[in-house]
């Protein structure tokens, strides 16, 4: 990078606050997606202001800015494809606000999800989208991809708790969007237009978050099944009940036997679990809660059924889900697991018909695909196994996930319900989304005229999304 | 209005689909805020593509369009107050499809809150934002001024429960945002934009709905205060505890005075009024939760703390407190309770400065102020006596707003938490926003270039409020 723009933004974070050292531009250059690319300069801005001055840098000189939260998103969102300034949040993190009595906690964007939520505990709430790299991620990544995890079908996903934030525009002006207060009819919605917005729109600096009471009771069943479609005949039952779990986690028999081999079988032998959490005030309604999901899931075929207050075993349980992708890693030697459909959302009535034809496209391209996820929420994720260094391999694997995003958008679902677009997912995200295209397109442009934040992603990107991989395949570059 | 063009609507939605006799625009020319304006067509649309052909002539001929539901708004959102078109959409009153097991609703714009209700709660589901008018209010105008009511702090604001919707645009595209699944990461959250866009960026014609179970058991509890500072500490206590009420509804002096002259002392004669209601799942919660709120209020200083869990008690209650506004009428002959400062917001913890603060505004401005609301969200109405024929008297009237608007703002709080922008609150709107006011005229522009959507509203309002009121002074046009 020009050591004169260097020089500008030294002047507005100091010495301390950027590099462009060979290393730094590297680890800046990945997130938790496949795909590689070094930015020019990493910035760690510590104030709003300063992200303005950056700003006005940025958009007098053409320079792309993608602002970077912990790097956790799976779909290359944070990577910088473009060079240019990637804006690291991480010495954002203070909490600057907790107001129990109006609901509500000040949060800076980089502070991270399970930093937030130990301090919103000892006044007994919290903040609940749980995402899945909780202990890691930032909310300010959270809001810019909507994030959620295994609880957002009973306490809803982070847009539904934004009541407001303080952006920073391309040309640097700052925003403070929405309200401080738990109502707000006054006008557009920017804020919530900001969830799942990935950085195109604007830099978040600061979110004010709704907090919720923390239920004080909670149990938890582990059903097994020997068909995957009992299984979501159970989940589909429990909710036409009505009974809204806490989460309920779905496992295919892939996700099973790889977790049992990797993990020295923790899990029962079968076709398909779900762990369903029920939470609530007091023992009665677990109790009863309980005796539904064991009355539903016997009804609709259960093998097993495994009723559980012991924080031990349901913690056994619950690493066991969690271990799903790194336990794929270890069934093949020389073989990666990685993210390609990673979050599907389709309505929960549809998700037996789902996985089943998830497994019937992996076998037609031959290729090992676990299935498992939030499945009380139509949230599933896929991960697949692949030889990273074999172009062949990759392109079956874009053809399966091209065939699992068509399933999911002929079910009435969408191709990401809770990690975001970026760059894996766009070209299916375009297809879904055709209807809105011409409005996104005209947001963006009305909101970042000269097309600096966080370009060439979302309904940006064009082409192939072979390329530009974090893995050594020379053919794919 | 031109022959012609009323020859090309016709043509979409035949001879019984508009109307142009004076009666009727008279009546479409109203909403329930102080306004008045006819329009110069009134157009029932049976089906989205009816509406997508009226956009088309009405851009391509640059003709005005308001989009209105039942017009219980409160501050003139839906009065088209440039003439032109009105789309009254209460022929596309149709639930689609209830789909129980996936936790969403189908339905129509034009669809009744109570009418929807009604049908969910066949299944133990409900869509929880209960608004005042929720015997009339169409569904498509709560989306489209994110409106609420009494349930909100525990439920949330229609904003909360948006998850996909149609709209057309301006040059009649249709766009169907959003998704038919619990979560959704996939891009820019265009159906959350069009929550409180009041007709200014599209015409919602249909719109999916998360929907909640319904919780089995409820009570309330009556607490008297003898000053209404108290009676808002008692509110920011339960929350504190944490205790989040199904409602909790306030009524100061001239609130309780009024209904009590009007009605025949349904309520305690007292200086201010908390009714809470709790709900949940079983009796146990119910009593537990009745204590907490027993003990609060006279922790804070209630003189009297009934609770109950006879229907009629409550009712006789909650008909109380919604009598407020025509109570007031009541109170002086000739004069008028009219909406102008109609439904601010200011953090919970807040609400007892706001109450005296709005006292004393009152009193400075000699204007009989009524103050009441879902304090539990911090969401306030207050209503105002006023001699219509009384230019002065509106005069000061507004200032005495202006002013109440200012303490909102001041204590952190929003001119609007339910009801809307429209014109009455515009000028304290912009106040408010200033900082996303450049963002939301972009946004317009984006998606409206013509400005055909509900011109001259919110954002684009300029001058006083003091025009085209429906109230007879000669001195105000």
């Amino acid at each position: 990078m020009d050591q004169r723009i260097i020089g500008m933004i030294e002047n507005v974070v100091g010495k301390e606050g950027y590099s462009t050292k060979t290393a730094d531009l590297y680890t800046y250059g990945f997130d938790a997606s496949i795909f590689h690319n070094s930015p020019d300069i990493v910035v760690q801005p510590r104030t709003t202001e300063q992200v303005s001055e950056i700003m006005k840098i940025a958009n007098s000189e053409r320079i792309p800015v993608v602002p970077r939260g912990a790097g956790t998103g799976l779909c290359g969102s944070a990577v910088p494809m473009k060079g240019g300034i990637v804006l690291a949040m991480q010495k954002m993190d203070k909490i600057k606000n907790v107001s129990v009595e109006d609901l509500w906690v000040d949060v800076e964007a980089g502070c991270v999800y399970d930093d937030l939520n130990r301090e919103l505990l000892k006044h007994g709430f919290f903040f609940p989208p749980s995402p899945g790299s909780a202990e890691a991620c930032q909310v300010g990544g959270m809001v810019a991809t909507n994030a959620s995890g295994m609880r957002a079908v009973k306490y809803g996903a982070t847009r539904d708790f934004v009541l407001g934030l303080t952006f920073v525009k391309a040309d640097g002006e700052i925003v403070r969007a929405g309200t401080r207060t738990i109502k707000d009819s006054s006008g557009y919605q920017l804020a919530r237009l900001m969830c799942g917005s990935e950085g195109t729109l604007g830099v978040i600096t600061e979110v004010t978050f709704k907090i919720a009471t923390k239920p004080k009771k909670s149990a938890s069943c582990l059903c097994g099944f020997d068909d995957v479609e009992d299984a979501g005949r159970c989940i589909a039952g429990l909710i036409a009940k009505p009974l809204i779990p806490a989460s309920c986690e779905l496992m295919d028999s892939v996700s099973i036997e790889a977790v049992n081999k990797a993990r020295g079988n923790p899990l029962p032998a079968c076709k398909a679990i779900c762990i369903v959490e029920v939470d609530g005030e007091t023992d009665e309604i677990i109790h009863r809660d309980l005796k539904i999901v064991e009355e539903v899931a016997k009804e609709k075929g259960a093998i097993s059924v495994t009723p559980s207050f012991d924080a031990k075993e349901i913690s056994k349980w619950t690493d066991a889900r969690k271990s799903v992708m790194t336990s794929l890693s270890a069934l093949k030697p020389g073989y990666s697991s990685v993210s390609l459909a990673d979050d599907m959302g389709v309505p929960v009535s549809r998700v037996p018909e789902a996985v089943k034809a998830f497994q019937g496209i992996a076998a037609k391209y031959g290729v090992t695909i676990a299935t498992y996820g939030h499945a009380s929420d139509g949230n599933l994720h896929t991960k697949m196994l692949i030889d990273p260094t074999d172009k062949d391999e990759w392109e079956r694997g874009v053809k399966a996930v091209d065939e699992i995003f068509d399933v999911c958008i002929e079910l009435g679902g969408t191709v990401t319900g809770e990690h975001g677009v970026g760059i894996s997912k766009a070209p299916n995200y375009m297809k879904e989304r055709a209807s809105e295209l011409s409005s996104i397109i005209a947001i963006k442009k009305a909101m970042d005229p000269e097309n600096i934040l966080n370009p060439g992603k979302m309904e940006q990107w064009h082409g192939s999304i072979l390329t530009h991989l974090r893995y050594p395949c020379k053919e794919i570059i």
